[in-house]
């Protein structure tokens, strides 16, 4: 069972300094101390574990030290800044951990972006020396890279040339979309085991500055300064995150307002999310007050934790129900209280968090079925987990209702762009804002009429449609079924972090699953060893 | 051997009658003539076989028919349109070929819209009963659907219930990008093996009309000539395509521009094509007496053949080195030829044959080198298959040059939606105007400096160098290659194009190698046959 529950005090592989607005995150991670035995985590290599703590501090950084305006990732060991993830860990992992491990760790890079972009927080990457693999990518999700000029530290993505893998965490992607580095040197770049040094990675586009080891730190330094100095808007003080803390009962793992219910005999699990109690706070300090324990903050960790409990610990489950229980009027009232207040940082980081949050459930690979149903709450932001469902069913009775609010226009944006209304009407973007202009509830049929619900389903069929259509999933290929989830999920444009997801992790995904890699005598499984890999030459 | 080149009289499965502005293409697979034995083509499915033939009518439907502005896609048997691909020859078919299949079909279907899009050929599909799978990402490919409306004759997707596979001709890109289905809507459609019938399939946009049975052929003509109306371009008349009539020696297919020489030891392949030569016409009557004779058609027609038979015929070879031969000047002069007469129907079409073929060269899973040396006529339209190159190598020699002309500023835009030059220089869109603002001659040096070519290497250190650079390349995992490349080589926007050879072609590649679906108890294996596939339910 992995915990993805951690804090600063007990971070094993990572120290965070915080020095007025700058901080520093440092790499320095225990060799023996890896997530499970097998392997060591040589040379700042990383495995679930570390990237488990760089995400909770990324978020930690955001809402517990808003002050911080630069933060300088680098490493607590000389002359290595860290070797990517960790090979032999890799190398032991079945596919779907390894798909999911990829999965995580981008998800944490576009965190850092996200952070840089949203909430002013500038990453700067500090390469003292040795940058390679996941550990480039790393630097790659940094606004700036610093690389050390020593005439031998060099930056490199060798998985294509040692392990007859691609760069895993978006390194491909980043290098032509966001560096935009020259298609053909990208791909001269992308076989050389060896890397690029100084001028030359320089030239490429592939780092952003070079400083010789003697001004490295000063470099550094003065860099973070200047980077902290733009950065202007006020914020904090933070407020602290405590543990969202899920107690785990037989197949239930039950938080304060999540509870995910595995069936195991069907494959399937429900997560239900209860929805705000009148006491929620409807003042800015009240909200600062709450913190943490804010419904709205705290629902959605809890979600966070729920998504990626399930995503790697209970890979066998296909169909995730979704439901809400609560009062519609005090979900709205919540909306109301975010959209008053989304100017303060605080409610910011919080509609970020939730953004991402639901993000994180677009891209999670299992078929997602939504039902409303009396007492249900989807209302504004829990309507967006009906409108990120696979589909949606509304018992068609007369107190099932749903809901949009303000927030539902534009403050979760998907992947791809647009809100989860504009990606839904595709066709008919004159819907959403008919939609959007007319907030308020609605009965489950006009749900249906307005699209806004997959099918309302009469009293009497009701059962027995959901029983039928969840049966009917689970029993399908779940290869085909990520697959075609996949390509329907995202409409519309194509971004960096869709073509991180979509185009590259999906051509990953088949390599992880082609003997030239994982085979007996496949590079990824003999490296490290004496054994040349024997590649089945035959080009797909 | 698979032989890519028919013509209408040899053409076993497909029918084609012209009547003034309305061609009728009517599929009547014969059951009994697969492209190899082992599997019989029923209810109208289809293998590459007739996909060759269909690639071949909509080609000369352009060329050849000119005057035909609307394209009815009928089925010649009662009660099917088309079943899709043949499962059983999918079934008995390894992952390459598989792939390559899925690759070929759709760049088939791409070609079909651009007939619609640039050529005023407006496709409707008249689907008369089953359309299914394939058949209906056909239909999905034309301009307009028409159903007939019986009660009984339904569209579906059924590969992902049925075989535990993705459709694999683009079908669910373009059910949400292109038909803009709302995706919940689409996720029922697509698990739903008996598909949907009549107003259903109508109201989610499935389909663009329904017609009784009764009324169907009529319904089909009506809207034929409707859509004939709207296209009011002046064209013909057509020329006729002779064959290019590949003479195969050894290693060796040898055309009459272009020769492929395989190197089977060292798993390359070296593609060379010779320049335009001086007896070329610079009139439009002369290009259009030359019709495919014409130095830019024959060429062009030469490599795409090349390039498909080096997809299926030579699975193995894993480098491609591109060279050209040729008289700079005259390949710059045909250049100014085509774009004087861009205008001409003939000439335009030549021009998107050239860009069909340039994006088939950027679709082909093998690594391009382009090797530019003395002799060589990397020029304009040629220089093209440089910049599609993953690197190009130059000799740093007086005499070799390269050259840009006016047809490298769009003419030929990849998938992406660029051009070449617009997707090498993604970083510096100036560098494409300054580069267009200065066409003609320059060295290879000053290639080198404007980003035109890789490297340009000196004379004592460029065997060596090329010999490493290739030999390196072609000892690395093929599919760590192929996935490496598909990522490098298309930076930059996504178009529903990129989408389907991405995002989707991926995940289905993906799907293909898993054992849920060709393991011994997979879905696709054991389709038709007794037994339940029996699944590993981890969901990655």
């Amino acid at each position: 069972m992995i915990n993805f529950e951690t804090s600063r005090e007990h971070y094993r592989h990572w120290k965070l300094h915080i020095d007025g607005e700058i901080a520093s995150l440092i790499l320095d991670v225990q060799e023996d101390a890896p997530l499970r035995p097998g392997y060591k985590l040589k040379l700042n290599s990383y495995d679930l574990g570390v990237d488990i703590e760089l995400a909770d501090a990324v978020q930690r950084l955001r809402f517990e030290h808003p002050e911080v305006r630069a933060v300088v990732l680098q490493s607590g060991k000389p002359n290595v800044f860290c070797a990517g993830a960790n090979i032999f860990m890799l190398g032991s992992s079945g596919h779907a951990f390894k798909v999911n491990f990829c999965k995580f760790t981008n998800e944490t890079r576009l965190a850092i972006e996200d952070a840089s972009r949203s909430s002013g927080q500038h990453y700067i990457a500090a390469c003292n020396g040795t940058t390679a693999g996941g550990g480039y990518e790393l630097a790659l999700a940094c606004d700036e890279i610093i690389l050390v000029d020593d005439g031998n530290s060099a930056i490199s993505l060798p998985e294509t040339a040692l392990l007859g893998v691609l760069p895993g965490t978006g390194g491909l992607t980043r290098l032509v979309d966001k560096r935009k580095v020259r298609r053909d040197r990208a791909d001269v770049f992308c076989t050389l085991a060896e890397g690029l040094r100084g001028q030359r990675a320089l030239e490429w586009g592939l780092v952003d500055r070079l400083a010789p080891r003697s001004r490295f730190n000063e470099a550094v330094r003065e860099r973070a300064r200047e980077r902290a100095s733009t950065v202007t808007a006020p914020k904090g003080p933070g407020i602290r995150l405590s543990s969202v803390d899920p107690e785990l009962r037989g197949d239930k793992a039950c938080y304060r307002y999540v509870t995910l219910d595995v069936d195991r005999a069907r494959r399937t699990a429900t997560l239900s999310v209860i929805g705000p109690d009148p006491g929620q706070p409807r003042t800015l300090d009240g909200i600062h007050a709450a913190g943490a324990d804010y419904w709205a903050l705290r629902a959605f960790r809890e979600i966070d934790h729920a998504l990626l409990h399930l995503r790697f610990n209970e890979p066998e489950i296909g169909v995730v129900i979704l439901k809400t229980q609560g009062h519609l009027e005090q979900a709205l009232r919540v909306d109301r209280s975010l959209s008053e207040f989304q100017e303060d940082w605080l409610v910011r980081e919080i509609l970020l968090f939730i953004k991402r949050t639901l993000k994180r459930l677009d891209l999670t690979s299992r078929t997602i079925f939504a039902l409303i149903e009396p007492g249900s709450c989807f209302a504004g932001t829990l309507l967006e987990l009906a409108l990120a469902a696979d589909r949606s069913y509304a018992l068609d009775q007369d107190d099932v209702r749903v809901a949009v609010s303000q927030l539902n226009g534009g403050s979760f944006p998907m992947s791809n762009g647009l809100s989860r209304l504009q990606t839904r009407f595709l066709a008919n973007p004159e819907r959403t804002r008919d939609i959007l202009a007319k907030p308020g509830l609605v009965s489950a049929r006009e749900a249906e009429q307005a699209g806004l619900v997959t099918v309302a389903v009469d009293e009497l069929d009701y059962e027995d449609h959901i029983r039928v259509a969840v049966e009917e999933r689970a029993s399908l290929s779940p290869d085909a079924l990520t697959g075609m989830e996949a390509n329907l999920r995202f409409a519309g444009p194509e971004t960096m972090e869709t073509k991180i997801f979509g185009r590259l992790s999906a051509w990953q995904n088949w390599i992880f699953t082609r003997p030239n890699a994982v085979g007996a005598s496949g590079a990824l499984t003999l490296y490290g060893k004496p054994d040349r890999p024997a590649f089945d030459w035959n080009r797909t």
